[in-house]
């Protein structure tokens, strides 16, 4: 299994639980998160790299990593890639590097595949 | 050793090391840390909830699992739980999911445990 | 018109700019964050100090003043009231305590009314 | 003078004095954070979507305010604003709704011209 | 009344409502934030220092321009300064600039003084 | 190998990895990241104890780390150490304990390693 199914399997069984065991509020809060990422006026492309550029500024690890898989799906280039996360890293600061160190070999990986 | 001893007894080990190398204001600081969720004109109860939904909203993991621990002591129920966590979630937006699946997977392991 | 009338008359200007100009997603999101403050196993006024404490930790002005407002309409005591900006003290540091003093001085002003 | 042409005076102002009192590091910053938003694999107007995003998931209303004006020449559509907005709010919470009320109505203005 | 003397005075009043109305708690937090900052291996100025980068780094305008009153009472020179408020703004990011111009325009004006 | 060599190497395989694959804007920044911390008007060793404090108010696990050890390096001694981490603490709130017990024991290690 790679990183990425990893990852994405550990999510969905966490997902679930929070599915069972939260109540109306979280079910309708996920739903929503779902949906501000759906085609529109923006498309799904450019909305993944708005979810991933504000999860960098404000350095969430399991968001960076989510919208990193979702921007590899929707076919966004590596120079598109390397612009995006300089923006999150001029937004944010020295203190988002950790986690930009992180993403950048994530990113090569997918590739890699 | 369940998971919540575990962390208990490392929370423990390093608590020791601040209070034997770290200074004057770092132990008031630990006190007063403490003496803010004591029992006053609201509960201890209500206290933890509050330590608990500020530590969500600014994503702090090691907090969120101590008020967790704390708020399954003063007996906190299922319902309670969920809906101060909701308040989390919509105070501090979607970067808080991936704190929020671990505290829900923390909540239920306690319950069973 | 007193400040908190004031403060109520532009918040409310606002919120109808946003929901005349706003998506479907923004609307959606403005309903949730009414219902996880609606009574439920935890009362409104539990609910309202949640809230408050953790904009307090986030040092969100606007938000801070909605919830003051909010508790002061459920009665929240003067003693809870301190209770829980303290626990928003200790929590976030020294960095809340210019939102901290401004909290102090409109509570004072809602009680002298 | 409408209240863009104030705001990039004031700013233009403050930005001589870090100019000529700065050091070469600040300056160093200053052109980073230009060219971070030319125009790329990335276009301008993508790249100042990410901007105002991250700057609305992290309440920088000066932020906030430079890249509305930056979007608005970029001709970005009623539409795509309230997509990008709607996202920065899902992920950085209620606590960017004060921002996001500010920036909804200085959206209108600019549009009203 | 220069703008030094009336920020000393609003945060003069406001310390006295919150001594007169906070608790136990608030009180020993504002005594524990004054003697961290008092002469020990490390000395005032450099303590200052340290209050005010953190300061820029989470963009409390409150706290700024207090530690930049006292950097100006320690005898802090200009090329200081400059290096000081240059490490905050990369650790924090273009998210500082806002505060980072208000600092500057400040301190020029406690040299003018 | 040590911690501190381990956390070295792999930080800079990861560095490696950036500036491989990363643009000129992320170059420059990491650029800009080494040159703010130079010897100045302000000592190398006050300008780490800087960024060890912002980072601690950040809670930024890999920034804590890294400037850790550049101030064993700097012969920062125990006392003045913990005079900066208790500074980071009363600005950043108990939110920065989980952090300040990790910081405290490597802290520790490094000396005794």
């Amino acid at each position: 299994m790679t990183e990425k199914e990893d990852f994405e399997e550990r999510r969905e069984e966490l997902n679930e639980l929070v599915m069972e065991k939260g109540n109306l509020e979280m079910k309708r809060f996920f739903n929503l998160d779902n949906q501000v990422y759906e085609e529109g006026a923006l498309s799904k492309k450019t909305k993944e790299l708005l979810g991933l550029v504000s999860s960098l500024a404000l350095r969430c690890d399991g968001c960076i990593e989510y919208h990193l898989n979702r921007c590899h799906e929707e076919n966004v280039s590596d120079e598109e890639m390397m612009e995006a996360l300089s923006i999150g890293l001029v937004v944010g600061g020295s203190i988002t590097i950790p986690h930009l160190r992180e993403a950048v070999e994530k990113w090569i990986e997918m590739e890699e595949g």
